[in-house]
């Protein structure tokens, strides 16, 4: 057991259980309800049943997915914290992905003006990212979590076991995450990362406490995302927009699916604007396209994504921000890039499959 | 002009149009928008516009009253923010009453996480009342306020010529606050109060800033509603549930109409609880039927009424809670009663009026 001391919460990485146990047991919680979705109902709900005892909760089910992370299905979490006579001494366990700890964190923070909430994420992703930061909320308009508050779970549990629930398309999206952890913040990381040739076989556990240790310094550095947490943005200005737009299509692509995209794009942006070498964007792309194996973007989408840029919430003064890289293991926040040279990256992009 | 200070904004209480204007100069906010409902539209912003120079803002205009304090109408005006292209170094300026400001001030601090605002409340109600506190939100389920947040405005902006534009009954709703704050923090106040033989030609202003004062004292203690902040909720748990139900009839009560009508049965409450006199009990009944003359409640309501109670956010460990007075003057907080002495206490009102 490892434990990511913050400012107000403790991480616990590996098995979990008996802290789960001693945290439930020290706080007298006057009623307790679990958020699941329609996957974490069935493989990761019992893992809860049978390792903690006598446990009795509420259970509020939502259907599983991105798409259903919006303000309609608050008003079903919150009718059932309702119907539960849920109060200010109650606990909301959110036992899910990134969507599962962004809504149910969102709900339970704003029902009756908030009570406390745990996060087990289950994802890779959710592990990495979502368990520090205080983000919370839901898409709206097309425009990913831009309805939400920054509030902190009082605990977040995170274990290696709940990943063998998860297909390999999924694993591989959270591992995105730990792929810009290095690229923003530890090359020694990045040196490791992209000698990789597959993700077969990987022990996860040993690339979460890294990660988790390089977004901890950086968020509390700057809480509210003032200035220096944008760092963590890079890919995500333009990997969101790509998101945001398959999102409506009949292909969706998983979060750090469209991420890594986005990591191929900035990373140009950043040899174009910042000084990124050649050399440095030649093996960001290279190691992209061997673990992702993305697809070309369609180009009538173009505007699309320029448009969902231009409402990312980095944004002021109506430029578009994005965070780069120089060089590899640093970023560099603040810096806008014309639409024209946006286009630009998402052509070179799609060069890479022109022969 | 007068300046109460609180510990991270301050309110301004008078001929507002000069430090408003500083207010704006001193920020630089990359867009400003302007929350308005029908009424105050046509009352309010005119003056807004006469007596601030050269401001540029977009306006988001929502219907006027209590019914339409619910989560489909933020969904509305974010659609409005999103549309403005908002972002975190905005502004928004709520004009009107205390459903503008609860809920003006929710969207704006769950858009994009959250940007600034301000409060100029144009009612006697959110003069008083809504200006200090941090309370934001919407109604959920009949249950009043049952999503929000608490979050402060970065300044308040109080004039009473806003109160030219109101009616009688909106005036009188928004005195049971100012009644409030003296019954249970200002035992003077309350006599001079009880003297008051009707609500003609009185200067408000003399009664805002000590009834303000009072509110500001008790929210400091307890930011957050854990204990002290309770006590201005005297009158508040029947009142809400009698405000909630009449909400859903043909005849819709005004907040302080309710309130005033928990005025009575909870100082009966205290009287039966904890010691309050017959006599001080007496003088409340009495005053409040003299100048809001309110009516019988129907019986068949009296179920909806404890349930909408059993739901109250101030409630823990399925107890309805109360804030009594004990004398006149102090309030009580953290007390209980059953369905049996509610049900007795909603009688005992309804007896005031048989003969």
């Amino acid at each position: 057991m490892e434990i990511i001391r913050l400012a107000d919460y403790n991480i616990f990485v590996g098995s979990i259980w008996k802290e789960l146990q001693s945290f439930l047991s020290e706080n007298s919680y006057s009623k307790i309800a679990v958020l699941v979705d329609d996957n974490t109902k069935d493989h990761c709900l019992p893992l809860l049943e049978k390792n903690i005892r006598d446990l009795k909760f509420t259970i509020i089910q939502i259907p599983s997915g991105e798409q259903h992370k919006h303000i309609q299905t608050c008003q079903y979490i919150w009718e059932k914290m309702m119907d539960a006579e849920m109060d200010r001494k109650g606990l909301l366990i959110n036992l899910g992905g990134g969507v599962i700890g962004d809504m149910g964190g969102f709900c339970a923070s704003t029902f009756k003006r908030g009570f406390d909430f745990i996060q087990i994420p289950t994802t890779l992703l959710s592990q990495v990212d979502a368990s520090i930061g205080g983000k919370l909320g839901v898409d709206f308009m097309q425009i990913k979590n831009s309805i939400g508050i920054f509030n902190n779970p009082k605990a977040v549990f995170v274990d290696a076991v709940f990943l063998k629930t998860l297909s390999f398309r999924e694993i591989r999206s959270g591992f995105a995450e730990i792929i810009k952890h290095s690229l923003i913040a530890d090359l020694m990381q990045w040196s490791k990362i992209k000698q990789l040739q597959s993700l077969e076989g990987i022990d996860w556990s040993s690339f979460l406490v890294p990660s988790l240790k390089i977004k901890q310094a950086v968020v509390e550095k700057d809480p509210f995302e003032k200035g220096w947490r944008k760092a963590l943005n890079f890919g995500h200005t333009i990997g969101h927009a790509v998101e945001g737009y398959a999102l409506e299509t009949k292909v969706p692509l998983l979060h750090g699916e469209a991420i890594a995209i986005g990591f191929i794009t900035e990373a140009y942006l950043s040899h174009k604007k910042v000084g990124l070498s050649g050399l440095e964007l030649k093996e960001i792309v290279q190691f992209i396209l061997k673990i992702y194996d993305p697809k070309p973007l369609p180009e009538s989408a173009f505007p699309t994504y320029l448009s969902l840029m231009s409402n990312d919430k980095k944004n002021e003064n109506n430029e578009i921000n994005f965070s780069l890289i120089y060089p590899v293991g640093k970023a560099i926040i603040n810096q806008t890039a014309d639409e024209i040279l946006i286009t630009e990256s998402l052509r070179y992009y799609n060069n890479l499959f022109a022969n």
